[in-house]
């Protein structure tokens, strides 16, 4: 069995550790157990390039129990927990290939050993093994019944791929599962970044001006945590109906350029690159606190910033202060990688749960529909969603009505009377 | 010209309103100036089913001034305006049949009329037109070039019908438009159903548990306004994902039959029928106040609670209070119809600015589009969709940011590193 | 008996509207029913100058009941309810001199009514009673045991007075009670003043800048309720603590000049005279909407408005548009008066259970302590306070903990370690 | 110089981290200035017994800068932070008695050696000072000018025993601040709280059911933000007013025995002992996670817990799992302490300046008025409170407006008319 970690000895933490994750993981749980009834995964080696925390190894552990070989790499040099892959190698025999702060050519040897082992599945969290099996591992591709993505960065650029004709397999666009980016995106991303920012802060939000840059499902989430704990949010966008969404719930929305007088913090989570640029940052306040929270660390121009910087210094774990020319001091969180985990430890279990289900079930869907599937980007399918839902309200404990024959006929009916 | 309204004394009184609703409408101002130039609607007849108010006035001017021939008749007995109909005929010569509280066989023999005038379009607020026209006006189905539905209801029941084969000419939903369902069902109909139960009641809405009966746009908004308002939220849904949802934004959700024992205000929001029955009466407390902001009448099952009942009498206007034989007492608001019309004045100006824009634009585009078009019921084209968000931040006077052509490139390629 | 009214045969409207009160005014209901039994107020004369509403028919009912002989009179023109004024006078024998709209000659000369009846207890809502008493019908003072008052304005005034050495009998602040202000004050004038609103404008808050002047308590309720209907909420303030505190909720703060500019809607509610004036109305956006929700109709300089306009006219009811010679058009509401009473129907009955439970009580204790009291302004004591916090409680179906013995014991206790 | 640090080779990460808390610090900082320059605590020794953070570093500064000699001793246990400690000694020369985990015989000696310094002036978060004095080191009661008290619970105390004629010299209430409580005791401990929960387990907040035990202003604080991160918060009280506060806010009231059964997370900041008990612990939920965020560890009662428990581990840095005899998990962060200093950095910086302004300044005042202060309780002197709050709006960069010179005559005039 191959895998390269930091340190096996480091199990017994990961362990505890992925136990706490799945105590609020009951759907994965469930699915779990039927897995390892019915084996849907026999015989398929998944490749998953995920980021390796105490949720993702609950997801690799329910495929393992299903009949899958599973080969783990990281999606982020830096959000693996050393432990946990530790944990994964030694007490489940699960390949994984990841070390916490490994560079970016251990990084990329990384993916390439999870592809080396041939998989029929590839699972992704921002398209980096598509990515390099379509640039460098050609040969790879044929063996592919289908794979996952989890992200929506991922998805765009999927469905760019696939739109150009060069997509060389089918995939699941796991992120716009309605049980995935609804939950995931708006509630999980919501808290962790704001926790993540916290952490690597200590610094009081209320009362506080907090610039959010994108107002999709991720942006919602922040906008609305950010002003739950007491700040005064701005929002900027490029879409007009987003714009006009959170103009309606009643935040300020204006170009950066403005709200980047005016911020104490601001949060990138756009999907784009360089939203924060030098010209943002030159005419920021003396002190504002910057990150991203979207999937790549291209949203802030730190290149930029630092052009316009004469002097750089860490002045707090995950916190890099740049003095600029014109003497203002901007702090820059977790190098504008993903804040919620680089200072933080990613989105809690609840959540991931959801997006995870729907992970192991289309992993089962690809396995189950292999032949029928063409090179595509397929949206996950409904039943699926639904049945994430209804497991995890199950386990929510709450209840809801259901329909009586007569509301049946009615809401399939168009000739009853007003 | 034809028409049968109340008092044409009332006019000056309606087009003081109809001008005041005016300074919150200027996306359909704008529309309005295009159409005076372009006269796109020239020789085209609508036959228009909708609440006759100060907004739908807005409306029926514009297209008149696009050179179309409106016939304008009431989609709810209760929700006429006289003054405003008055406005409209004498200023405007415009065709309308509405009168407020007409009886059900006027209401009828009012959308009657408007079909009598031989439409080459149709626009809907629940779908009784088409309704009428498939049940006993076949013969002028033939001239309809196609039509709109401005309601959730309506477009279920017209999708069931397009299903069946049966539905007779293009439908385009202009409720299902982002810039409509987002915004009307979820800001207008959130506020203006309070409004509404609190000009019916005076009752104060803090430290109240309120229930709301569905979690779709209207619910979400409704629940979000009675939150907003210091109400303790109760949510029932037949949906799991949206049952989810609310459990996710810190609401309780319950079944029904739950709630009916907790709730001190109720309003059913499902576009479902006897969502609210008598084995839920019988178990509220004393002095329940039950509503209804669903399109229909038909949410609340007022047969079934009268047949419980020993008394009923109105003690304040748009107050039923029935008296259980149990004892208790029940006060139900405008007879279960929908309550933002029936105590107050509808959806606020600005929301509906955004809703008859679509609707003026997709007239427009059903007439330059009639040969083309199935008997099928169309999105509203997302060209239209993102004029209307425009034309509505500008007037807000938002700006927002526009992409690099950096960031344009970058969103269109995959190849771009990470 | 005594009285002055609009029309004795809408007597029986107001009974209905009075008893519909009733059921949101549980407090209420259980003192008057000691009352009832106990006589506390026999043979004492109370003039009360309240603004004449159904809940303020409860309590001149409760006192009535208590075997106080009532005479009733107006604390504002515009807010009396006709119906509930001719139910008093024809039902309950209670003398009431109130008619809406009456001109200041009547409105004063229906407080000397009062007066003429030689009360021995004031009750105030603005200190008018206690300020004729002093300017002009000083001879009555003698007879008076002690007066309450119900606003910050007049407890402000009373406290001047005491302050000087001129007033002329003991007053207990009803309004600094707990469960007065805290609850009347915020929850009370938050949601009525939207209501008051909404009802004069019919327009859509959400997505919209709402200036709110003055962050006491009841600033801080309408800010709160104005949030939670969607509004980008703008504080003015002139003390800094409340400023402060409007930061920290994540609120706007700046001058009325700045605010002016940029406001959708505007509201008033300090307690002080001319918080907009001239300069403010002449920079403020074509369309903005003013009113006021303080006591009195002077925070809005409306003779300074006047003075830069060029056309006055009514455009809706409630709704004054001024043309300024500048060309843009500003909408007043109820001509300056407070808002909830202008266009809606005062605070709801909910809040005045507990400020007229202190008003009835605070009259007993007035009675019981009359010897004693000074010619100075008392607070209410915190036993009438608890008082009324546990009934109500109680009748929201709220239970409470209750300290253990130990508890007790550690709460008494500083030598308990660490 | 005496003290007694962790390690001094950390001073320089300690140096980082106290200029970063200095950034957020603008009131101490101006009162630094002042201090530096007036030497207003000259020849003054001063005993701190505060939780030894950043923030505290601060105001230890401020305090030498203005004169004063300075021992710093640890309030808990637990919440020093070594290198702040080690900071303070080694380049401010100031004498710091505490090390983070000492045991309960070495956190008395720290008090001790603080006490051993002969201070003028005691500062205390908790009387733990006071209470040492008074039990046994009277002898060092006669040569203190005054005292300072930081916390809720140390008041309590501090009025119980000046009540019984025992307290041996003034104590300034620091804590009644307006400014303190205000916003260190809402703001502060909301999201200190939430944030120190979130570190210690990584759950999701959102979604789930949270019991807050009091509403008093950290209670407040705390249920707004719990709320504000999409929890249903339920709120348990003992006080009938702020239980009916909770109710109108929107919050379920109810006792902690029906609590105990629904929530997810509870968190008590009462002030009181034993809040949550066996009786408690054996009805929650499986998995229930408990913490405590009021001053002392005595709210939760663990021994209760242990005695209905057969087996304890640490799960999780923070977090021990209880297993009830019953079969069941309970999870108790941070060994009950209060948490936001456990496992989080306590209040963000922010709050604390304005706290640790009203330290330095009600020093300042004791120091000035030693010989008129009784042996009594002190509020801070309105000057001082209105001092700090402008300080921080300015910082703040909000304006505010100056009441023009005919608003003055208002608000002193009781003449003025209607």
């Amino acid at each position: 069995m191959k895998y390269d970690v930091r340190d096996l000895s480091l199990a017994k933490e990961g362990k505890l550790r992925v136990e706490w994750a799945a105590q609020e993981m009951p759907v994965l749980a469930q699915i779990k157990e039927r897995f390892k009834k019915q084996k849907p995964l026999k015989g398929i080696t998944v490749a998953a390039c995920l980021h390796v925390t105490t949720e993702t190894a609950q997801l690799a552990i329910t495929l393992k129990e299903g009949g899958a070989t599973v080969a783990l790499c990281a999606s982020n040099p830096l959000s693996t927990q050393d432990d946990v892959a530790a944990y994964l190698v030694k007490d489940h025999k699960i390949s994984v290939f990841a070390i916490k702060g490994e560079n970016n050519k251990t990084y990329y040897s990384h993916i390439n050993s999870a592809i080396d082992m041939s998989p029929h599945i590839t699972m992704d969290d921002g398209a980096d093994v598509v990515s390099i099996l379509h640039k460098s591992r050609r040969d790879k591709i044929s063996g592919i019944m289908g794979g996952t993505e989890e992200t929506t960065t991922g998805v765009i650029r999927l469905r760019a791929m696939a739109e150009d004709g060069v997509l060389g397999y089918p995939i699941v666009a796991v992120n716009d599962a309605n049980t995935k980016h609804f939950f995931d995106n708006r509630y999980g991303t919501g808290q962790s970044t704001l926790d993540g920012i916290i952490r690597a802060t200590n610094r009081l939000i209320s009362g506080t001006t907090f610039v959010v840059a994108g107002y999709g499902w991720c942006g919602k989430g922040l906008a609305m945590r950010a002003r739950g704990l007491g700040a005064n949010v701005v929002v900027t966008e490029i879409d007009e109906l987003a714009a006009l969404e959170a103009v309606m719930d009643g935040f300020r929305v204006m170009p950066m350029a403005d709200a980047a007088k005016i911020g104490d913090f601001f949060c990138t989570v756009t999907g784009n690159i360089s939203v924060i640029r030098k010209e943002h940052f030159r005419n920021m306040k003396d002190g504002a606190i910057v990150s991203n929270s979207g999937h790549f660390n291209v949203e802030l121009d730190l290149k930029g910033l630092r052009s316009i910087s004469k002097k750089k210094r860490v002045v707090r774990e995950y916190v890099d202060e740049y003095t600029l020319k014109n003497g203002k001091k901007i702090n820059v969180l977790g190098d504008g990688r993903l804040i919620n985990l680089a200072s933080a430890e990613g989105h809690p279990s609840s959540v991931m749960d959801m997006s995870f289900a729907n992970q192991a079930l289309c992993a089962e869907y690809v396995v189950k529909n292999a032949k029928k599937l063409e090179k595509k980007v397929y949206n996950v399918p409904e039943t699926i969603d639904t049945a994430v839902a209804r497991m995890k309200l199950k386990a929510k404990g709450a209840k809801i009505d259901k329909l009586t024959p007569e509301q049946k006929i009615y809401l399939n009916s168009w000739e009853m009377g007003t």
